[in-house]
């Protein structure tokens, strides 16, 4: 690669940062020395977490004074001022000096800066917030989880030019695209989703294979690779999902932590066990991003580890590489 | 116990019926005498299934020549006249002949034959189906799942009470009951969640604890019984938990039984793997149940075993013990 990527970091968000942020950076730099860190935060404390461990011209590091708080409310976060480490990281893509950011910090507030401070991209009428999710093949991405609880088809339908492009940019391949809704005949869902259903199906668009509607019990078959809902429906479903994960594991953890046999056949069979964990490792598919401004935004898990900050780092790297922006501009 | 509880039961609805109906019928009986089955269908079939495994106290058979179809949309299915054995068996409940009635047929269809020949409870403007849910401490009560695409704040109100009813009916317990939301502070959400928040924080009833807002990550933490939401959003909890659930028991079976390391702890373990899959035996929490009309009706999971049927049966008797339909009346 030529150019490098300039990846505008907020260094004081989440928990345990700026530590967390840093040893995501450094650890992301092992394999990457291609992205350029432009690191916002207390300059004191990154130094010295930073020692020499980046390449010196992989990074900068601009001191602030302030930050958001994880308990702000949005408006808050926004009146604390244009000198907090995120309000700065955002800004400088406003100012083109880097070409994405990326947060740990408090979600409302992130979204509400970046739409600030950022143009919405030309002919789409609200940003909308995606993640990756795992499937039997691999990763899915849905959209929208939470940035808008009403959504008309317009922004369905807007929604699902950007997460086809987001697919794009990360995997480079074209994806099959569905509604999520709560059955798969025409007839079902609600009215703005059957309007939804037919714009796709009748402009046949060429960056992605329009299935029709998905269930939520075959969001991980796998066979979709692109969700598109309303924010309401996706966050509800996201959470459901995580919540059920949760749940099992912990099922099976006490089934097989309860007694000494379970104990013992955990322990031999710790390399399965370790890929099944591995398999369905949350890091690997941390945070969301937030599309529809005119540079994406990424927001990392703020309890997520460096290592999975380090992955969200990637996906910067690749949604830049992949050209995201562009591909969105060319199908709207 | 003294009076005997009437099940009105579809014997042709679901895969593999009548067999799978009747084999649940006969271990039903086997732990409880007390349930009187009117069983609706193919009369020669269903005796010599049935043979001398059921007290002749304890059931009737009447005969029927037609079915419902799982492939007949549900307005096929009522045309398709008032000679099938789901239609019968609603028949003998409007009637009075029976107190409740059982199907593991045709959803659609079961939804609006009973909507046709059974009334709404007064003050009730729509039912919902809801349906038990395992969390981490026991089961929760979750409706609507989808009869109502689109609900009013009345409507979630009405569920509140159908919901927390139907807890009590089985669980003799009072729920703390929670409305579906993408946050938990009070200023999240649309409109009409904020209104049913207002309107059950306003009344105050006394048949449960309010406890405002869930999101879908704690939807299994047991720290709520009843969980209340529109048919479109609890339909995409539900589906997609059961995705998920299924999703990761895939990808574990995957794990500890790729190797002989694996296969051999599973062995191993068996006990605790059992333990493990016990938790979460969807035969446990098999099927929904249609409430707000003036009698309960319940739909078996098309696909379940005769176990599932007959834990179904369980949750009739146990609705109709615990006087569903009065405490509703007395609440709403």
């Amino acid at each position: 690669m030529s150019e490098m990527v300039k990846i505008a970091v907020d260094a004081m968000g989440g928990d345990n940062s700026p530590k967390k942020v840093i040893d995501g950076i450094i650890h992301n730099h092992l394999s990457n020395d291609n992205n350029y860190y432009k690191i916002f935060g207390d300059k004191n404390k990154i130094e010295s977490l930073i020692d020499t461990k980046v390449n010196i011209k992989n990074y900068e590091i601009i001191n602030t004074f302030n930050k958001v708080n994880s308990e702000d409310s949005p408006l808050e976060a926004a009146k604390r001022g244009k000198d907090t480490s995120m309000w700065l990281a955002i800004e400088s893509v406003k100012n083109k000096e880097s070409d994405i950011v990326i947060s740990a910090g408090n979600t409302g507030a992130l979204l509400v800066i970046s739409k600030l401070n950022l143009k919405m991209i030309e002919n789409i009428d609200k940003p909308a917030l995606s993640a990756l999710w795992p499937n039997k093949k691999g990763m899915s991405v849905v959209l929208d989880l939470g940035a808008n609880v009403e959504c008309s088809s317009k922004n369905l339908f807007d929604f699902s030019i950007m997460g086809a492009s987001l697919y794009r940019s990360l995997y480079f391949d074209i994806p099959n695209l569905a509604l999520l809704n709560i059955g798969s005949e025409e007839l079902k869902g609600n009215e703005i989703i059957k309007e939804t259903f037919k714009i796709l199906n009748d402009k046949q668009i060429k960056d992605f294979n329009f299935s029709g509607y998905i269930e939520g019990d075959k969001l991980m078959n796998g066979d979709v690779n692109v969700i598109v809902s309303d924010g309401f429906t996706g966050n509800v479903a996201l959470k459901t999902a995580e919540g059920t994960a949760n749940f099992i594991t912990n099922e099976l953890k006490n089934a097989l932590g309860g007694n000494l046999i379970g104990k013992f056949t955990s322990l031999l069979n710790y390399s399965n066990l370790k890929k099944f964990k591995k398999r369905l490792d949350p890091r690997l598919y941390n945070g969301a991003i937030f599309i529809g401004l005119d540079s994406p935004v990424v927001k990392s898990h703020g309890g997520i580890d460096f290592i999975g900050f380090s992955n969200s780092l990637d996906v910067c790297s690749r949604i830049i590489k992949g050209n995201l922006i562009e591909k969105i501009k060319n199908n709207i």
